[in-house]
């Protein structure tokens, strides 16, 4: 394991120092993305009724396994976020028939805590969105005018759980590996597996396993995709990309002059929605690799993003 | 019209002043229910690998229609129930690549506004709650220890639509109409159907034609189920009861002493899910009575209910 | 009353269209403050033992007159401000004592609402702050490290009422009524009473009377100070200036090209304190005009003001 | 100081186990309070012109020490208790002058965090609160009908500090060190001082020196009055009892049966507002025994509660 941690560190860190490793594409570059220059939908214009038919050709025995973690106060946070609940003074009605009612008031960033679908106003590269849109022309006081999660829908389609922990031969990638695009075609190979335009592509890292275990952990560094491997599934054109960590990516990045830059890549400059905080120990024990995947962002105006509970559907 | 709404006066103001139309069961004749004495699932207990069989051999075209409500200020709210959205000042990231973030806070009763799922621990008969669990056995300052909405699950089942505002020829039934047992059956006999067990019966009164446009009236009272409808409906066993409005029951009940009682022999008496403040304008525009139904409670540890973004796939 | 009105427009409107009637001093004419390059306390550097000592002497009776207005969800709100207040579920402590307790969460923009002093961390021009500090140099996700409330501490000195509604003889000034120099010096020679440096200074605009009975009006203009008011009063070398009013001045401005610009000339350019939303009837009625002020902003930390209870002894 | 706390623990481990050292005495013996049977402010009867006149005279020098802590999220907090605070996105108004504006929103119990003062909708036994009214009678989903903080008002009397750290020699008084009607007596016989009825008691006991640094053992356990010197001080007659620690009292109490039966003899049984998590260093340091107390309560409807920041005068 240690050998293993080594060879991975030779391979990441850069030969010349400070020599940035990745930089963010120029707004000529990136826009307007491949979906035209008003597209607000980026990968999401994959959900079509063909998709749902695809997914739901697989469905053989109509067992649904859930892949959404539960949302309470033992969960890693990330930063200042929060869930608070409260259970509100419990109330009785007016009536004969003596009804009580109970109902409790939540404090929290519902777009971006537990297992949560990241959309296009999440991130930015100097003020500036997706397709090249100014923060400023869509930010309110209370959401953005654009690109808000309300608009996403439910997606349904083919998932495929990419296992790179089974691949390495380990419950758990160590911490801040970054998988390669290597990684991810010998992992398919072994799964025996290729991927198809507008799948939902899900990486099994393990990291899940410290989730409300040992949250410190869990939160300060994981394993996950590099640049290199963001730009071999943006290629393979999915529906959106989603882990068992906390950004997808690995953390930090091995260049440690870059922040999140998949963050960056995927929702800035390819549009390509992220599904984060996953629970996959359950799909890579019983080896379902291949799946229908249906994911329900709540419609909740403007926002940047939404906890959700998706399930597998095999 | 108004003849109509006379006719229907006639029908439900009790002969008798005072006398009251409904009880609730006593403990003795309500537990255990019939799904065992430890049962916490309820009518969640149709959710089957066949039931999602059963749903995906529906699904014809793979369109996908939403059924549920935009989540913002703009909607109606019941009592002191909010949505309170803030955006968070947009913060800067370390690193050379100028990333971005941005997020927002949330204060609300997320279990309990919006197109939104009720569990069992939101509904109670003198402090008591499905198969007779005592509310103070399980209330805590957090959430609920049992009947917490995070053991619910997505729930895909066969989704029938009973057209009831299509059977009267109105675009929406009138305030405080009592839909009856016959309005159900004939409903359903006009759309050559019939219940099943398992089902997810979603009843369309078009009181949502209200909603964001004149909140007070749609919070006010509203067209829906009585007690008698309600308890034709547990006879055929569903998974889920919803409707276009913000209680599925009519409200105020026609019996004036009872505050919302097809709340209590719902989820006290009968553990049957309530499916609350749907959109389904669309579906029954396109007479789409039979399809797959979709619908992903929130993992949220020891709640009441759920807001949710459900769909209905044909 | 009508021809009062438009002998004051006639004043207030300037004489030609679109000329700017102020502009924000140059940060080269605005900086340093009086206080000095480094001064981060502005007005309150008037509260010394010697003010306390002052304010004590004036206190004959011992008679408290409050002059803070009740919070409560009744109150006018500023824009998306709010004081939500849920009682939380009340709690059995374990003992034999069979204690009980209660509590109650807030949600609320505590800094804004109610009676509330304001804090130099509250107004900007261009992002500059009270003695032309950076806005993006002190704003973090959770506050502001330089100029936050909690420094301030509590303010004892010597107060003042100038009663300008008592001057034009009437209960409330008129909507959007521009108090000018003029009126400030009337009504103090008419009350006998001259100012200090040091002094809080309050006006009574008889504006309070709308509180929580009309507060669609109250909030959307006001009787108030303009900027040649707000000038006169810089000049005088207050501790701070109140009102009974939303912003204490005329709001809109006469000039509809400004947006409140005497909060710009208080806070950013004068580094003096504000006083909102005061209960001034009671003193105005009982014609005290001269008395102990008390105020205790709270020490919330990096706050942009306080919401407070002071009071006038006499 | 080992021996110190043997001796202690001999005075207070009562001779027979499991015998209750303390019951609230009945309905019967403790309604109506000594201020009337419809009296709803206890303790606070006491604040009139001759307390503001006594205090008044007390003002030599008019120098202020404040003895409330800065409100931050580094605060200790009890339970569940929180002060979240997130800066809102800075926006811009309207207007040529260029105007920005910043605010904040909070979460919070404001009633019961940071330096707070208790009233009597906080506690109660068996659901019973001060002068015998019952808690479902005044409860509400937003607040409390009686007892609301807001009827409080400023207080202002003579302030007395009883150094009890100073009498016993420490810095800080040990762990769950239980302070006794002697020891009050000896403190203040030291000091030369005697209560009198009305003043504001305010008990050194050099806790808070953990505030902000060891949060965990500030509130795991504290030095503070037992029920005997609580009874005492009763007898004295206070406007209000305040400490520089969380409860006022020791916590655990000796008799681990009882759950802070303090607050119930002081809130329930007595009338006597209470003034919690003090910073009194400062005053101990220079030796300030006797000063002119100033403590505004916000005046927020129907709370328990308020968060404030008194200060000392002398």
């Amino acid at each position: 394991m240690k050998q293993f941690i080594l060879l991975v560190l030779a391979c990441v860190i850069p030969a010349t120092a400070h020599a940035q490793t990745w930089q963010v594409p120029t707004a000529a570059e990136r826009c307007p993305s491949k979906w035209g220059a008003d597209d607000t939908r980026g990968s999401a214009n994959h959900m079509k009724p063909e998709s749902v038919l695809k997914a739901t050709r697989l469905i053989k025995t109509g067992e649904v396994i859930e892949i959404g973690q539960v949302l309470n106060a033992a969960m890693p946070f990330f930063g200042t976020r929060r869930f608070d609940v409260t259970t509100k003074r419990t109330f009785m009605n007016d009536g004969s028939n003596r009804r009580g009612s109970n109902e409790e008031l939540v404090v929290g960033e519902m777009g971006q805590i537990g297992t949560q679908f990241d959309g296009f106003a999440h991130q930015t590269h100097e003020g500036s969105l997706y397709n090249c849109v100014k923060l400023d022309d869509i930010a309110t006081r209370n959401g953005f005018t654009k690109f808000g999660i309300e608009k996403v829908g439910s997606l349904i389609t083919r998932g495929v759980l990419i296992d790179v922990a089974a691949l390495k031969g380990v419950e758990m990638l160590p911490d801040a590996y970054e998988i390669t695009p290597a990684d991810l075609q010998q992992a398919l190979a072994r799964q025996k597996l290729t991927l198809q335009p507008g799948d939902a592509v899900l990486i099994h890292t393990g990291w899940s396993r410290l989730w409300a275990k040992d949250n410190a952990r869990y939160v300060k560094s994981c394993p996950g995709i590099g640049v290199a491997a963001a730009a071999w599934l943006a290629k393979q054109d999915p529906m959106l990309v989603g882990a068992d960590n906390w950004p997808v990516e690995v953390a930090p990045n091995p260049d440690t002059q870059l922040s999140l830059p998949v963050h960056q890549f995927m929702l800035v400059v390819s549009g390509i929605h992220l599904l984060e905080n996953l629970k996959l120990d359950e799909l890579a024990a019983e080896r379902v690799h291949e799946f229908a995947l249906v994911v329900q962002p709540l419609k909740m105006q403007g926002f940047t993003g939404s906890t959700v509970a998706p399930i597998a559907i095999r």
